[in-house]
């Protein structure tokens, strides 16, 4: 693939400053990019990049002034970074095509109906009774149990494993490595010390859109199922309990895990290596900080941090008195002094 | 599956209380349930949903009175929760029969034995020298290394990984994404500021009894073996170092790691996202609350919390201090000033 | 394999203390090995086990003596520590030749080349245009996507999962379930409050003798590369974000996680369930203690500990006051009585 800076420009309604038929292969980071790399200016932080950088044409906004002499191109846009997500799209749906057709050897059950237009890959597993939408791609190695059902253009990226009966929406994406409906971790203590499994009888479903990150694990409800709510996106490496209910557009970052039964609102944001308790309850549009460990329900709207987690102002605020607690142990030994005197 | 709720009532020696007639066909929770599912009441928590419940039947104690008018048919039993879990192993046994025989394409080392009770699904593999007892499953893409020895009927679930030589008991849960005996990270720092690998020549021992969470990773010892007692349970996402020993009927929630050579002992109860560290002791009903940091050898029967942990009582006590710190700072601050006069 | 006591010392250049014809078979602790291992004394905590040891041989230092007597061989040397590393490296080479060839079933994409002793196990899956250097080792039902390249000798265990364009070094170990160039975690919010995806088009990078350990995730640039450099050493379960540069000899253990953008120095040392913020840089020969969270810049040589982060002896000392805080509100309150008498 390869575009001048002038059929750039003009896809993007923008204005070429500089050399508008020089060939660009790729996108770039400022500071890394080479001569037939397009990258862009956004943050003034890296604006200092612009006099050095190597690109062959940067994106910058049309009322951005240089400060020194700029030897790349300039593309002018109105929202640098919007053109290149933009550009980044289009990018993607050229070069990142997903196959079609069914690679052998797959194992597909007998009786499950794989439209044209979906792929199955070499050494995919395709259960009995399994639902399989059109457009769905299923990667190698992945394994898509019985009863499970996948909606339309969701991709199961390569060795992604589902359950039986499992449910997954349609547009969604799960990483290489995630498990969806593994057993709940449940076991009643018996008097003799040893543990006996609850089964687990329920499922997981999840909502349209959603993105499952490589290596996550989500699991299977003891009854009910354990859902994630519509555009939802979970990062690496995070552990969804059984029963757990996540809302719809929460957002959570990797190596975060929420126990058994919680239920989390819609619209969260959640920082990387949290932990929240089981049965508490989460509102919408609660933003937690990350490694925090939440230990009890929290309402709407609330910026949380800290282990257990409190108001996240509060918890800066208590973070940097502890740094000076030897000073305050000293002042107490002073005052001690003096007040005997 | 289809049972009446006298049915039901019969097998748990209990008794109706309205329709003896209803079919019943699934399982969920209370205020979930539908009116083909049967739930149960067991914590007073949840006793407010009894009169709002769209459940076709409700397992309660025969005990319990109700404060208000009920509309769904009440099955009275001893212990509601045990008579649940007792109909959900029943249903298990039921509904999730394992399959038997070998799927194809598979591989099977020439030389090892598989009983025709025992299931090896499409794209396991299982190497030469493998011991497979009777009973056991392996789902699709799971691997069994050259020499691993599996007993009784246990379930190795689809693309769980087992390195060579590695012992598995019998009876054992291994979760999908599971990864027994990889190389414990173990480096000599050299000279020049790289490390050179020591290998790692010992095995993962797994006891009979044991299940291990999804996507969970138990390294291989330096030498000896690394192992995990009998009915011992973990979670999803765990890490166990080389050279770690865990004891019998030890519970370990979701994300929590265990460091190189350090032994943890019987009956412990180990929350989510918890670090111990390499070579200590965890003596025997050791509880540890989520997320602690286990930084020291810990004497039986102790339950402890915080990073780094100690008693959870005064930790507790400690945090509500901490959140009145900038309080504190005030104090003194006033007392200065008062001594000053 | 067995060797007899004096063979041993004569490969390493010691001398024998007892029977010079014991045939030893294997390693292990000295508080655990049978009477045909070998194992080794070189922490002097461990010293008492040499009196009680049933290990056939031991070796010690040239300088050692004995506080009582001993029964078992003692094989004398320079550094017993080293001399064993020396010998485990031997048997690990005899023992644990990797296999050469190509089993079938496996899915090589055409016009892919495979040199005479390279392993593609069965069901493992090599896309098109992917260049495998001589001796690679490719274990079943690993994912090698299209265009990416590994380099001589690299040793990818089962169930590894590499995405399209990622570039592996030479005798790089990736071990079983590591996901190497899954989309990084990047979404524009929408004004509607959902989030649409930013697609990464970049790849990960690993340079030459680079270990990742089990379960382990990089993800893939935006745009660029993730880079893991030289000899660095990853552990199992953590988490590298799109973006994140990590230099060379560096070693992180099990769990965890770095964030988009961060980059993190050579020759540093990385404790478990570690989170590092995005964004940030941290400077070379940077010892970071377990459990850590890192927010901000971290300059060269620093060691670091707490959350948020701090010099780990403040820290500690910190910790210390941290757990007297309730006797320093009872001292304010004694003072306020005293001062307001």
């Amino acid at each position: 693939m390869e575009f001048s800076t002038k059929q750039i420009a003009e896809m993007l309604g923008g204005s070429v400053e500089g050399n508008p038929d020089l060939k660009l292969k790729n996108f770039n980071k400022i500071e890394s990019a080479g001569p037939d790399a397009l990258t862009f200016l956004s943050n003034p932080k890296y604006a200092h990049f612009l006099y050095s950088t190597q690109a062959g044409a940067v994106l910058v906004a049309n009322d951005f002034v240089p400060e020194h002499e700029v030897s790349t191109t300039l593309i002018r846009v109105e929202n640098p970074y919007a053109a290149l997500a933009q550009l980044m799209r289009m990018a993607d749906a050229l070069l990142n095509t997903h196959p079609c057709g069914i690679e052998q050897p797959s194992f597909i059950a007998e009786g499950v109906e794989i439209a044209p237009d979906c792929y199955v890959g070499a050494f995919a597993y395709v259960g009995p009774g399994a639902h399989i939408a059109p457009g769905v791609k299923i990667y190698p190695q992945a394994y898509v149990g019985r009863g499970v059902s996948i909606g339309a253009n969701t991709i199961i990226y390569p060795g992604a494993k589902i359950y039986h009966g499992c449910r997954i929406g349609a547009n969604c994406i799960i990483h290489a490595g995630a498990v969806i409906g593994a057993d709940g971790f449940g076991f009643a203590p018996e008097p003799d010390g040893t543990y006996s499994k609850i089964p687990q009888l329920g499922i997981v479903e999840i909502a349209d859109n959603v993105e499952i990150g490589a290596n996550t694990t989500i699991d299977r409800a003891t009854m009910g199922h354990t859902s994630v709510g519509k555009g939802t996106k979970l990062d690496n490496l995070i552990q969804v309990a059984h029963n757990v209910e996540i809302g719809q557009n929460t957002v959570m970052a990797s190596q975060s895990g929420i126990a058994g039964s919680a239920k989390i609102g819609s619209n969260c944001m959640i920082g990387g290596q949290v932990g929240i308790a089981g049965h508490i309850t989460i509102g919408n549009k609660v933003n937690i900080g990350a490694q925090s460990g939440i230990h009890a329900t929290t309402p709407d709207g609330q910026t949380i941090m800290g282990y257990p987690a409190i108001n996240a102002r509060q918890w800066m605020r208590n973070s940097a008195y502890v740094n000076r607690i030897s000073e305050l142990f000293q002042r107490v030994t002073t005052l001690e002094k003096n007040c005997k005197k």
